[in-house]
């Protein structure tokens, strides 16, 4: 990049453009909530910082704030599930989530919990071995619809045991 | 159950009553595989009595047989990746193929793989962890959708690290 | 029906037979919680009872039951959006509660909430309207995925007044 | 933004910029047909105009016109259906609609039903409302399908009077 | 199966039986329309036996008939694309269709559009290779939810000559 | 688009402008392979170019390259069924392939399979009814799930022949 390109580059970035690709472009039904002059927001906010040690407020939680009830109601869902201290590891259910999402083709959950993973520790051999396993499930899902596989008497749950 | 109910109980299950139930209801597009008389079958069958230690052959591979080279290719991936030991635990790979069975909505994988994690040691309040997940991961995917949240520049992949 | 298919009817009816269609053919991951002796599934279901003036306590409650605080924050979310007024009226929330069960393919939930909706005055003829906007709506969605459509710049909330 | 990004930013906005991005990012599988010279096409864009009070004419028919029968067929539907008065009435309708697109993971249809249903009246409590609906069923719909829950026998729809 | 086996057997196969399983476990939101009386669907009923030269009607048109509209509605689309010579065959056009119903885990359609496909021709072979398409079709989507794979240019229609 | 437009348009294109807009917006979980100086990539690399006739490698195979193995597995699946000639015919095969992608609303794989369509002779005309397929398959798709139709005792695979 030479010199008037980098120019202009610059003048871009510090410009609306960059605002504009990510908020015209993915646009959302709702507008975004940015200040937090709403007590009931900005208390869940820093519940979210201090619970996360970070200053980021993601979207969904910017988007969720036009509801403060709501926001409220599923930021303690995740909290208590996802960010404290439970049976099952964090980094597996991140992973957890990161299927159910990726199967619901859902962009913003995929990208945001497998960035949690990450941060986690899982790691790319553990990511790909993920990702086999995900698209193996889908396959065979798919081949149990086509072929309308009968569901085996031994897995029923009041038969174990 | 008095005397005669108990008898007639007992012809029924003899008869092809439980047949009936079991294939007459839950129809499939293909002829289940019964008889092992073809050689990659057979062999294939014997790999997964092997593998997985047990007699039983479930029946998503007794109607695959229907095609031994489709058979062979999803019977090595599955014994590749969920059998053999791995990067991820067993258990925990059973769990992240649950999630996409049920995201799918696949009632044989979701029995077949829910089965196979309580045998790997899943425990009631794992599975209870596992499905609260699973649901809350739902709920937040389709707030995504219904909001239309964008996704935040910092899940960037390239932009990590 | 003769008399002895009566009789015979009669007898598998009072028999097992009954319950082993219900319980054997559709089975669970999770076994049934009956007996209500557990002091919180047992205040849940009173509460049930109490709000939607039944004696019956459906299905998807009694499995839930093996997890009472799971069992507790679904019923309360339930109870709160559901059954209680708010500002959408019953019906109509009865008929967007089923709009997406239907596209999820969730059979349990489709018959629990049309049977809702059918007690709060849905009628035949709006049934039906209803089914028609569903399967257009998935008609058009899939034209969408198949075309790739791009978003008009129009449905940007930012730009709406 | 200071005197010479503003000046850049609209010259972009002039230039082919825009029209780049709306177009070249969201690529479609079919050409959009923009001249209304196709005597089909022209006549029924002309009914979409009436019947709506507006000049606009949305994407989804921008790319459906590739193909007048099934412009023609499609627009019929949604103009019986969702335009005209039916026994539903119109903010409804569009509500059930959003809940079907939101569920099959549809932006388009997500984005346009939304407009209308606002455009109809839908206040932002009902929006907020309506998406928590949304959520929970996805939500409930998920349990059922991880507990595998049988249906109960009550919802028959022939033992219902 | 002995004499007394068989004996009962019968009996139940001309009792309430059969018909107890076939309505009594997979209930409908709809009571079947069995009667012919309306002359509406009697005059449809009649277009689909002279169109498929079958006496046969299936339980999917007995349904729809609770809208008389709404059943001629989607024969007419069924007819005029599925039963009518067009320019793709009937053959393939049964395997999309299929394509489709396997994806949707829609058991009802997969059921009736394999049994089609097969009467129009699909041989075991065919039926196979299809089954490892849409297998691996889910296979690869998934992956490409995982990876968040973005578009390449060289595929926007509006590039293609 | 006048003068000055034109040069801004140019350095725009000629900068990072382009790369940004592709990469930043359709960001991925995983970096993208570049180089090719992974010998198995490499190789997998080469095969695809040979098989298809072309330079041009997808985005699809360049993100996948960060695990070979899996690389190599998914593309020797897609070589085996998809590039070489097998019982369907290939321009059915990616119609197939599009009506799953459609379906599970994967932008990635309805481009790339509907631009391998085109080029393997799929006209506007088989396009456009393909489309109308997938579209009706979704709509009575979503019938049946609204209405729970029982499946005809007829389609089991068992009594056919």
């Amino acid at each position: 990049m030479n010199k008037i390109e980098q120019n202009l580059w610059d003048i871009m970035i510090k410009s609306q453009f960059s605002n504009y690709i990510t908020r015209g472009l993915y646009m959302s039904t709702i507008k975004q909530t940015i200040d937090e002059s709403n007590s009931k927001v900005k208390s869940i906010y820093q519940d979210i910082r201090d619970s996360r040690k970070t200053n980021y407020i993601g979207n969904f939680w910017r988007y969720l704030a036009f509801d403060p009830l709501l926001l409220k109601s599923v930021w303690e869902d995740v909290k208590n599930l996802m960010v404290k201290d439970t049976v099952i590891d964090k980094k597996t259910k991140e992973m957890i989530y990161m299927a159910v999402s990726i199967t619901n083709n859902c962009c913003y959950c995929t990208h945001s919990h497998t960035a949690t993973a990450k941060k986690l520790g899982m790691t790319m051999k553990e990511h790909s071995e993920f990702l086999s396993i995900v698209a193996l499930a889908a396959k065979t899902n798919q081949l149990v619809n086509g072929l309308q596989v009968p569901i085996d008497d031994v897995f029923d749950a009041d038969k174990q045991d």
